[in-house]
């Protein structure tokens, strides 16, 4: 496989920073891939290899990618010393990334063709067989439905009428399907998940996959949940408390968008155990944690003789540490889609999100198993 | 299928008497069979049901059952009135219960003939068409390796000439084996985990599991370790400290039989993870936590870039409870098994413990898929 | 100091049943007097003895206290049998409890009158030296201010004019002022916390305090929180979720009446760092957890350096269990203060609450060593 | 007051690292002197400044302290930047270190001579009012008790006769006393606590202060024990377990040196309940760690009609930027203490121990009102 582009929504954020800075540090040997799934020799070869992926994005900032990672160093994020020894690469990514769409800076219809040829340029310019777009920009708040989100048509029409009805993240999902392009939506927002969007992908025959990349509290629940299920222990009640620091946990300082990322969290649990379970998940911003989360969760379960018993957790983790390598499967694993003819939503990509396009299925080892499968079929195609 | 016979070593203490009155209480219809993982719509019909299953065993101690289910009852392990209700199904087991064997009361022959015994007399009394005995007596210390203990000649020639030379759980699993009964070990100790024994497990044609009971901090370990394979994290140090009240931790004051209990326990992290990992594993006995056990596990990770990152869990649980449905489950599968003339170590039952027989498996969602083949299987086979 | 009545608003509830049975046990010698601070070494004798306590109340249920303390049995918050035991004590109690005044069943005026009534009365038929009341109902969200409670006469006349104008705690208080007897606050409710009715309490020279019984999470971070303070460690983050299960979580499923609570819980850390801290204090009603609570709070701190370091704790506890032997304690020490000629709020009683009226002292041991002092004060008084 | 003089055993390890670069950072204000006790307004003046703090001493190892430096600025214990910009104070320092005693290395006789004439030349080139010598090396294993540690005669014979007797900590505290200097025990190793050698302090008039700096999970059990208490809660079982990273970690991983802190770990429970505590504190050594620290304990405890509840809480820190701060402290407060003529053991001084000598006061906020009172009467002293 050849080159393959990946072109950030967000592109100067933590998780983007992250990836592009890493990606180099793995090309340049400085770093092992750790943390990035499909490196594992649980898949087969056939991805493109890290090494060959060339980065751009959009974002509404100006901040270079050069001080974004000495910041993220500073942190405690990537390691001191590598900003630096990497200048080059991200200055390159730098180069490619172009300002991104701020509402009232005309309209949506003129912003997609616009943003769809940013994404068009990129990958004439680097002669890339594919590129794929990753949202990793801040959370949007829930989106009211519309009539014109239901058929492709309808939706045109009001956006050639000059009306700006889409969220955010669905014109760059938009964007991205008009200019050819595979798409991953790795917030909790809408991005693809509209019908007039997914006729839309089916017309380009480009695929997809989302929604909101499951990096912490969620992915221990998704590992937990079936625990429970399988010894017939029964879940009584699940709390929980995610203090996040950094842009991310500002975002969600704003309660309408933080119900988007809530709402995404409570599925995991109810869908595993079959049945809805009394508790909340509760979102708060802690500027103090800077780029790091803390999420507690508190479980009681009923065992033999109605019996309570409880479990807790604790994780701390670094959001951008622990996004940043899934971008970079998600990407190589939708260009290996997309060069393979597959189109539409990738329900197998399930085991990376918390709220997965296309299917129901939340339990990790089941979504592990469905992601090595479909890794093993992409492989095993002729060419 | 028949009424099948549950033959306890160990039939007077917590997980004996749970498991008992449990099985009385699902019969009556006075408790759901919460905890029987058998239980459970991923299973196919075809095991003997619960209300089917009769029970008696050996113990040391006279304390009458009913007397013991009134004391867990104060603990909190059964609810209050239980014992009374059923007051009929305890004593009825009760009178099954025969005196087990205690080092220099007569040669391990003399033993091994008297408890094999009391078994086929319990099998015969009431007409069983199997009887599975479980080992749920106190965890003994490592058995050094003995020359005799790699052929059955060799064991019984020992034997013979008056040589006590098998540890108690060793005893017990020679005499089930004699009495052409399965064997489930529940607890850390040798049982059938000798050379010798398989070879009389085949000779008989019996079918055997074990070992150490999962229902705890272990089963959390075999449901978390997987996602740090999946998601390519690296685990730096795993460490843990288990708090134990009861009778099993009173035993496990002894450094000795803690041992055998640590040992198993450390087995599943690097079993899962493909390498040794850091840390410690402690056990305490506190008598003040009754039959209850808390457990704290630290782990430390490594994610992208070499981000350091940790996660915490705290485990709350009631070991009678948790061990007795999964006690159930094993006597109801061993004796299906065996009805279906599956002989030897049955290493599909995994699921069920901390340190498997016949097998590296410890990733428990492997391991309940395992487990639902083999149930499937067993179900499949023509009458 | 002769027999002392203890009157509860909200004699129904957990903690007044719990009280008043477990004083019945200690009177019994049924139970050691754990949990009541002044029964330690640390404070002279000369306090009315829990013997001698005499428990009536108001209240708007009808159950009989004797089935009350019978749930709280089964829920684990007091023995089993001890209901049985002292049925005859928590009869006499019953028969003590009055209807308590409900919104629209006559003026507040008329209801203040007939409360102050039944308790003198209860006074009367026992021969009391002294009457303690004690509000131990549920929380009421904040009241908003008015111009009449400035002034007694104003908030009088407006009471007179059929003006409904009191929360419900604060016209209890009235009532207790009115019949000459001390009054602690339990809730977070206004109480006596209204300048009009601290008029009341001086014109009537009697004692009262509050607000808001210190039981669980808000106790360790008074514990805790003087700690940083005094290693010149920099707290940046206090943030919490209480799980709370029973009566008084599902009041504060109301989000007016949580946001009293949280109010109140938030005072303290501020408070004894003087300065605001980052975080909130959530709290979750979770039925499944019966008379239990789960607190679990993460701090983040500056040391050395401006290293950042973290302390979490999770606290496991029984509300009433907790409540009930500091409103022996209360009502005690309230009724000494009266004797010995004290009036107005207590201040000196900070240590037993999460808000303490008449004073900013948050730190546990600054607080306890003031009430040390008081008791030995009180002790002192010549009679 | 003039020029004080800090002259650590141990003076290339972590702590004092830390602490002399720290140190350099205040007077360079560089940095707030955060962790610092005595900084705190509730602190008379009159304690030499940090700024005027001068550094030397002995160690077995030859890492110049800029390489240490920078060792832990990577650990993340001191901030990226700050061994550069004081890279002339840490050289400063350098020079002034000479080599520790190595058994083997001369009879104890000869090597406390030269160990007391390397501090005194110390304190002559530096023209310095006093030296405060303060041991922040390995912990060693308990020492057994010998007849001639009672008496000074006694034990100056033995060494006079070339019989090595003392531990290496003792050989330094006799050393500084010999120097005429006050010394600081802040590791858990025996050091002046010979009674031969408080009478050589008393000879010497020179003061000292241990045992075992309190910087973690004993600091946390001293500011919570004393809350059960006065709640007249009882506790009945506290277990806890330390994962240490680090050069104290390492030398933890000898059983010996271990039991010397876990001894002194648990002293402070059973001392402020007045009653001993089921329970074990266990120590490990987890490489992973680095510098930091990681402690969680189970607390379990009965209320009000023997309620039993529970509290757990997880300690994180980074044990040089804990111990630093308080190494300045101590070094402050005993050179003030000597100017002002006290001699012997300063027991105010508990508030910094984990095993304090001189006094059984184990309850933090007791041992800081102790302290202030100790503070202020220096203060006060006429010059």
């Amino acid at each position: 496989m050849r080159e393959v582009g990946v072109w950030f929504v967000g592109a100067r954020g933590s998780v983007a920073t992250t990836a592009t800075l890493g990606a180099a540090a793995v090309k340049a040997g400085a770093a092992p891939p750790q943390g990035c799934v499909t490196e594992s020799p649980d898949f087969p070869v056939g991805l493109v290899s890290i090494a060959d992926l060339v980065f751009g994005g959009h974002d509404i900032t100006e901040c270079p990618l050069r001080k974004r990672a000495e910041q993220l160093s500073r942190a405690g994020v990537v390691p001191a010393g590598l900003p630096g020894l990497l200048a080059q690469d991200l200055d390159a990514a730098d180069a490619e990334i172009r300002r991104g769409h701020v509402p009232g800076d005309g309209t949506q219809e003129a912003a997609a063709a616009r943003l769809a040829g940013d994404i068009a340029g990129f990958r004439d310019r680097h002669g890339l067989a594919r590129v794929v777009v990753v949202n990793v920009s801040s959370t949007e708040p829930p989106a009211a439905p519309r009539p014109e989100f239901r058929r492709l048509a309808d939706l045109e029409a009001r956006l050639a009428a000059g009306d700006d009805v889409l969220p955010a993240s669905s014109l760059y999902a938009y964007a991205a399907f008009r200019a050819g392009c595979g798409y991953v939506e790795f917030t909790p927002s809408t991005g693809p998940a509209l019908p007039a969007l997914a006729e839309l992908a089916e017309l380009r025959a480009v695929p997809y996959a989302g929604r909101d990349g499951k990096t912490g509290e969620t992915l221990i629940k998704s590992a937990l949940a079936p625990m429970f299920a399988q010894r017939s222990l029964r879940v009584r009640s699940w709390s929980g408390l995610n203090l996040l620091g950094g842009g991310d946990g500002a975002t969600l300082a704003d309660p309408a968008a933080r119900s988007s990322k809530t709402l995404s969290k409570e599925r995991a649990v109810a869908g595993i155990l079959g049945e809805p379970v009394e508790g909340e998940t509760h979102i708060d911003y802690v500027e103090d944690l800077g780029e790091w989360k803390t999420a507690w969760d508190h479980v009681t379960f009923e065992g033999f003789l109605r019996v309570r018993m409880s479990l807790q957790f604790t994780w701390q983790g670094c959001d951008s540490a622990l996004a940043a390598p899934l971008v970079l499967d998600l990407a190589r694993l939708v260009a290996r889609a997309h060069e393979r003819g597959r189109y539409g939503v990738l329900a197998d990509l399930a085991f990376f999100f918390k709220d997965p396009l296309g299917t129901d299925e939340h339990a990790l080892a089941a979504q592990y198993a469905r992601l090595r499968a479909f890794a093993a079929d992409l492989a095993g195609d002729p060419s």
